[in-house]
């Protein structure tokens, strides 16, 4: 018998299916050095601990797209293995910080299923949950790939497709318990600007750029566990390059961000993101916001602020779709979500 | 007087002499994060403290291969800076798992002299122990390269050459205090196969893989505090490359090899290993592996395996070597250990 | 009005002024062990928590570029976005060791503005402050920058150029309370010469090069927050190549002076420094240095000695300018500083 993981293929899905991940990964002051040193992250409740503590935490918790990383990365020999499109992701929420010392594990409920027309692939849809050594959820997000048949005789499944809120409801946003921004430093955090500041409409140019590094997309994918052939084998893809990690977009886009959105510190929601095209080694990544929505949340000094992130490969800011509605060839990832910041 | 280093040559080491070597280093987060980031390391008791704890250790230790390159790094100053080649490794055994705060030490004693019949080289034979803060030796093992004579007329001194063991006896193997895989979640370890499944001559061929980067090697091989200059300076080979570190091929097969190997856990023995051909950024390693032998241990649930651990540039996997005996020219390690599993 | 950050032009600056720096960090473990990653640091105190309690402190320190680099980092977007050129330093001081769990910040007081003759920039000088969660002063320098004039019709500021020593005097040099170096262990330090074996006037060339790489310096620039476009985007200088940030220049020609240095254990004072020439990738860096003072201080088995260190992009080692007087286009660094030795 073959010993190596071959993955899953469509039919391998069924639904209701609750796929326990491996590997359980203790993180720390490693892993946080290490997002400093592959992204310019500068989100103070991250980058300092005294920071944190002033707004109510006990320490600086891991970056929230580490531990999405994290959790993520554990899918992908499960999920991920023989899927020939990341179609989507949606319903994420953050429920609790990550700190140095924690112990995260994944697991993946399928939810939906669709076979595909052309009866070589399908679309499978799982609710994926991180959890921490305390069996508490950390966070929890859907995602539907296309996955490829192994045999593409197999019946279909009965097709389901799970309705999915286009937008996470702020109310149903979980803040982090003792999180209070009325005492907060805004010369330490960066900026000026607070959640009243903003309004909605406002684009953001984020005016930074970043390179885009083999070494560094790859480090910051395996470090994550991360183990799709194409970010890392050369010879795997037909043209030579190594297809980049979207969540390296992600995470790049973000810490762009703060240039502009300093203040919006933690990231408590995932609405939806596309990876609109490739990225590759070579490209410099730059990034604009646009400010979707605005909610009031029950903690101290604390607003909840709908962001629309999006990376490019150069191109104007504020261009996302072309006459015909698709993504503009230069738009690399356009990501929907909620983030937290002083009122 | 000079003040930097020039080496030792040949006719500079004694047998029985034994070097201490600087500089003492202390790891922890850091080292174990950047091993994540350097290599695909995927083996749960090196990822987990929870799961470390669950198999009777108080937390994950440093990976065993970062612990030897740690011990390794240091014995370059003063072993292999005029060094021709690196002939090859024995008698390896892990003693100690490293943990972070431990501070590590090396000593090498001189346990053979050979000069070559050419009269401008000589082989030397040393054994080199790690030892941690509390004086405890973490590892142990024998290497031999060749060294220049500063000197050509320097007179040869007698020839001794060591006996070594080509196997380490599995009697000889420490298993770290309270190890214990009788409650062992191979679900949560990522494959299902145990001691059991596997057969004496079965092979394993890895299937992903890594392409070499100038930054990440250089990195794994500083932060080893490995200071041989063919590793860093572009303008020291004739060709202009940057010859790459023996052992961050042998950390990338190794992590590679979990694809298949997910339950040999800890690495308890090195019977031998060669670099059979030189490594250079932009080459494509793959790995495959071959089941050598398998003995039971005194620790509850735990087995141990040695296995062959071939690394290539490419090629078929399961070749290496042609018919005139010698290795081919795509396998670049060919390694020899003992590793522990769930029974 | 943009919410992104223009930097501060040279009319922004007034005599007296402090402004104080985002974004607080908090260094530990991670940041350590991406030291020893980036460059060939091989320094005994800092490696080694053993080594440094035996000097009397309470554990291996942040490396004191570390500290330098962190601090120095968070004055970017405040001072040197718009700086036409980063002119020099001076008075450097390191007053208490950094320890992981520290968290650093960052504030800088205007002593010296004077416009040039052109009208259309000025030079702003500088005196930085990094102090930690104690409000401890952990090092101060001066830098003097030039910087664009947002409006070349502003009235220019009464000129003030602040004097400055040229070498910080030894009796004002900050030994970290409880250090001792009368217990040394220099073999464990990799070099048996003492503070009593080095000359004044006495070269040194460190021998070993290190070929620069965009990933290491984007990654080490990033882990101290440094901002600055020109190191990270492609897109921003006409040729294309991304300037690399001084500091890392500095780190590593410090790491290369090991070779020759070992025993210069902690720098305590930089007299000053300049970029002679930008840096870039694929250049290969070797270091030389020379002693140009030595003193003794009031700390049991601890003398200091002041080293010009001077890092180059080939070339021979101890030529620093030319018949004009200008340094030579092989220089890259040149750096003079307090550093404490073992007597």
């Amino acid at each position: 018998m073959a010993k190596t993981n071959p993955g899953r293929f469509f039919e391998d899905y069924t639904l209701g299916q609750v796929i326990e991940h491996a590997v359980p990964r203790t993180v720390g002051a490693g892993e946080r050095a290490l997002y400093h040193a592959l992204y310019p992250a500068r989100h103070a409740l991250y980058s300092s601990d005294e920071f944190a503590r002033a707004s109510g935490l006990p320490a600086a918790p891991l970056d929230d797209l580490a531990a999405f990383h994290v959790v993520f990365g554990k899918t992908v020999p499960d999920v991920s293995l023989n899927a020939v499109a990341n179609l989507g992701y949606g319903e994420g929420r953050w429920l609790k910080p990550v700190y140095a010392g924690d112990t995260l594990r994944s697991s993946s409920e399928v939810i939906g299923l669709k076979q595909n027309s052309n009866g070589k692939t399908g679309v499978v849809y799982v609710r994926t949950r991180g959890t921490n050594q305390r069996d508490e959820v950390v966070m929890e997000y859907v995602r539907w790939v296309m996955v490829r048949k192994r045999d593409v005789d197999a019946p279909a499944p009965e097709a389901v497709v799970p309705e999915l809120a286009k937008v996470m409801d702020p109310k149903d946003l979980v803040i982090p318990e003792g999180l209070d921004f009325t005492n907060y430093d805004f010369a330490q955090a960066g900026e000026t600007h607070r959640w009243g500041d903003y309004e909605i409409g406002e684009t953001i140019d984020h005016v930074d750029g970043v390179t885009l590094e083999e070494a560094e997309h790859m480090m910051a994918t395996r470090l994550w566990q991360n183990t799709a052939k194409v970010h890392f084998d050369a010879t795997f893809r037909p043209d030579g390059q190594r297809l980049i990690y979207g969540g390296h977009i992600i995470s790049l886009a973000r810490a762009l961000s703060f240039n502009g959105l300093a203040n919006a510190q933690m990231i408590v929601g995932l609405n939806g993101g596309a990876h609109a095209n490739p990225a590759f080694s070579g490209l410099t990544v730059k990034a604009w916001s646009e400010v979707l929505d605005k909610a009031e949340t029950s903690a101290p000094g604390v607003g909840a602020i709908r962001l629309r992130l999006v990376a490019t490969r150069g191109g104007a800011p504020f261009e996302l779709r072309g006459d015909d509605g698709k993504y503009l060839p230069d738009v690399l990832l356009d990501l929907d979500y909620w983030a937290l910041m002083p009122v």
